[in-house]
């Protein structure tokens, strides 16, 4: 397990999470948060869905995405904040059951980190593998300006 | 302009797309549907937004993802449905605003579609781009099996 | 362990690797050939560096993409050939040493194989990670035509 | 055409070019320096090729690599160097001709830099698109350390 730079890391992690509103909107809930690793759990729903009754791979997208996000922000210092710059997702196999997202930190470097998502449904199928570059904004605030 | 290979191309997509209860979840609708490229517009909500108040990363994945996805199918024959292979995105600015994918072919091959995606924000912003790679799937419904 | 098609994989990659000029031209050589991994091994020189005398970062790509291609092509049959449908790479830290790309199979589906390549130096640094999506053509040959 | 923050962009960038020994052992040249666009030549080579005979995609990868870099290089400042964070290609078609790779900035910001790149056939077939993200390094060398 990495050693954070800040203590505090987890409760500033959840917090952040439950500012985002599109989390909400889909029903995702932060599983695990561990330093250099975080995991989000989304349940099934039917609106989730794409014309074949699969989980959209947007959604598939928008949780390994912060899946990433947050292992990576576990790792900063308290005062910051972060940007995705790019990712980049292999969808596997079709989703119709809950998935869980599990993020970790790859190269947490000074100002760019890279971390990889990997997506199960809880039956096991791998769905989705991302690989993802963050930046790290020093001084800045992780709240609406 | 590309030429189609079934010319009922636009009423299957609006088909397809209307059937994507995620879309209708976000708020996104189909604006424009060519042959080899297709626009996606997304009101602004403030239940898409993350922590910072922006769009959520993934919520822009999903709107490239799709006008990606829609600009493949329409150059394809009647009988196939289509799947996201993988797709990368570089988010380039913060969105605050409605935004509008414009997905178009790059490259429609006998099996692999590759097509790129542009996200702008109403005041002309350059919001996302995304280069996708789709597979055809001939001979198989776009609908629930 | 992965279990191969064809039992024969080994001397079917040591051959189509042997073809490959551009291999011999930077001075790549197959190092590990099991199911579903394959490392590829590039002793340092120094016309591989760019402006800075590093190893040129093309030259890391291309290691890694034979690594993924071969540990792909290690668990299809024998009558057929592949294609690297497309790469993406992140470059994590500057190599100035002999460097081993280990590719390994994530997903080998019927037409696509996801695979994924990590870069060290020899000395343990972390140097680049790659996500790849290759297809295969079935009762297509490896060899020019 | 863009505004280079230094009106010397052409020449730093032809040196910094003929420092890059990887480039001489391909035999690819500088064919094109705008401002926010430039072009590398690549001659079809025997010794280029992979077990088919086509061009290897990681020598494709090389040159597109340094068509976005140097692209995004003319738009920096005198007194800084830049490194490739990552790049995704994909492979259009097979390469048995002489190549040309244009690179093009999508978005110069602050700290990255989002490049992409075209490449090529001399009868005009597309080769290869490629998207990158580049890290400036603001006033570090762009020479040996």
């Amino acid at each position: 397990m990495k050693t954070p730079a800040d203590p505090q890391f987890a409760d500033r992690i959840r917090d952040s999470f439950a500012r985002q509103k599109a989390m909400a909107l889909i029903g995702a809930r932060l599983a695990t948060v561990v330093p250099g690793m975080v995991e989000v759990a989304l349940p099934f729903r039917d609106d989730l869905t794409q014309q074949k009754g699969f989980v959209h791979g947007g959604i598939i997208g928008m949780i390994a995405d912060n899946a990433c996000g947050y292992a990576a922000y576990s790792l900063m210092p308290a005062d910051c904040t972060l940007v995705t710059a790019e990712y980049k997702i292999n969808l596997l196999a079709s989703a119709t059951l809950s998935l869980v997202a599990r993020g970790e930190v790859v190269k947490a470097g000074r100002t760019l980190t890279v971390a990889r998502a990997e997506v199960y449904a809880v039956d096991g199928t791998h769905i989705a593998t991302m690989q993802q570059t963050l930046m790290m904004l020093p001084g800045r605030s992780d709240h609406r300006e």
